[in-house]
């Protein structure tokens, strides 16, 4: 019995308790509280596994499950950035990688790699588990804010092109789940929740 | 396109949401606030795949994965109980049958069935997954409770039994897992945080 090996593990599963206090701008259903990364990741994974059928490839569902779980880990060092902060979004992956190396290090040499690799796998939206992975980091958090009549949008006044595009991504996962959510942009659009900014796209490219 | 399984299985997701409500009694390290089941399932599903190859039997990750995130979805209606309140525990399981009855009939048939035989599964405790996935509910918040130097037992004066009962469940999933365990636990005996009752158990034999 390698006592050394058992305690690393250990030491990285209690270390990784501190993303329970990273705090995301998403609220939990019926405008509670803001949710931290872990609640985040716990529901992202329960959500690829019920919906893994409308995966665009066939995935591996495991490997689907570990990286939900896991993606957002280095911001326990790095910090989370929301997805429409421009500005914060600069250097995030730089500060990310800096934290990768720190927190998967403290794993025996090959879990290291092989959690790292699974997060390079995530970061690099090439697979098809990464695709649906980040399919389900769209839809479960607009599946919130749609509960919640769309309150993260109003707050930071989102443009409607915004988690569009955004779901241009979600669509490399799902097409099922980014048709869906059009039709969830589409209605909080016209309840004033997205500003439609597709008129002044449009003007932008007479300029 | 079914619109409307699509639409039972976020009803699903939406409503497993509020599992992020249901607080546990054990504290995040540093002595941290209330841990919620959402936080307790995220992390007991990483450790599962982290510590895998310490399960007595070989197990399948994905399912074992999948139980630990949703074995404590039912306590959305029925309520957590704490794992050393004996009256709590009375009607516990009967209450979670009625609540599971209800919480899994949300999604589409199908599912309904898989996941309530998945919770049945856990509950029953029979099969390699099961008992792993038992194991990480315990080593979870034993973790968590070595690191804030055992708080919880000594708010709930806990005695030694309590906790060597619970792994004597550990010990059918994992060996190594509930040595460890064991380990701690002599060490809280040590400094106090847990009421050495061997003694008085030895003189109970006696009558």
């Amino acid at each position: 019995m390698d006592q050394t090996r058992l305690l690393q593990q250990l030491a990285f599963a209690l270390e990784v308790d501190k993303e329970k206090n990273v705090l995301r701008q998403t609220r939990l259903s019926g405008n509670g509280r803001r949710e931290n990364d872990a609640e985040h990741a716990w529901h992202m994974s329960v959500m690829a596994y019920l919906l893994r059928e409308y995966a665009n490839e066939p995935i591996d569902i495991a490997r689907t499950m570990i990286m939900t779980l896991t993606h957002d880990l280095v911001e326990i060092y790095a910090g989370d950035t929301y997805a429409y902060d421009v500005e914060g979004q600069a250097g995030a992956h730089e500060r990310e990688v800096v934290a990768a190396d720190s927190l998967f290090g403290i794993l025996p040499d090959d879990q290291a790699r092989e959690m790292r690799a699974i997060w390079d796998e995530f970061e690099a939206n090439q697979t098809p588990e990464a695709r649906f992975a980040h399919a389900m980091d769209s839809v479960q958090p607009m599946m919130l804010n749609d509960a919640n009549d769309g309150g993260n949008w109003r707050e930071r006044e989102v443009t409607r092109s915004m988690p569009a595009s955004r779901n241009a991504v979600t669509r490399l996962g799902s097409t099922v789940l980014a048709d869906y959510i059009d039709t969830v942009l589409d209605k909080h659009v016209e309840r004033g929740n997205l500003i439609d900014d597709s008129a002044a796209g449009e003007q932008d490219t007479l300029h």
